[in-house]
């Protein structure tokens, strides 16, 4: 017979984590803060780049760079509860947030967001 | 039986003009420094977008904006033979091109190049 603490973490989906409230809070306010401080750096590249064009070669490229980064940062800032450890830990891997911006999360997020963050980093290596 | 200067005129599409090699070389200069202003207000318009550029909403406006002006760019410049005198019409109805350049073109591509021009202008009237 389940514990009653497993039987809180039966969830529709095979290994999706609960968020509870306070954990969400903690979530978005770091994912809210990597956002913005990523919007912000593609609005400071464009204006470098646009101050930088000298022919139409380099406005279309330009229009492709915003195009890809757009299409980027969609991809990357998904809240959804069953995509966010995964995407807390690119946050993470990218120094986009840091450990202290995680604290009050539970253990098993933490430990899932590094070992996200960990794999990246590998990868990279690896490339 | 038809005339030599009539035969010379027969083309293979319905209504399309023969350009000659100089009528060509008239042309071509009109609509590249056509192109090259047109591209340079673009370059213009997007250095001061991007300098105004304060939130992400003025960003990807940005990158529409490119996106729409490419895509008309590209729709507008057609150096096809079948194509020119509403290109070059379009381009004289927008004062990309003045008459002077035009200076050189036979009688009958002249008045389909004014032909197109007081069309669009007569639409643009209207609307």
């Amino acid at each position: 017979m389940p514990s009653p603490s497993a039987t809180q973490d039966r969830y529709p989906y095979r290994n999706e984590p609960i968020w509870s409230r306070s954990e969400k809070a903690i979530a978005r306010k770091a994912f809210d803060a990597a956002l913005a401080q990523e919007l912000h750096q593609v609005i400071q590249e464009t204006k470098r780049m646009a101050n930088e064009i000298k022919q139409s070669s380099d406005l279309w490229d330009l229009e492709l760079h915003l195009t890809q980064r757009r299409k980027e940062i969609d991809r990357k800032y998904d809240f959804r509860g069953s995509r966010l450890t995964d995407v807390l830990g690119r946050l993470l891997y990218e120094g986009r947030v840091d450990q202290e911006q995680l604290h009050g999360l539970r253990d098993d997020k933490l430990k899932s967001i590094r070992s996200h963050a960990k794999f990246l980093a590998e990868e990279a290596d690896a490339a």
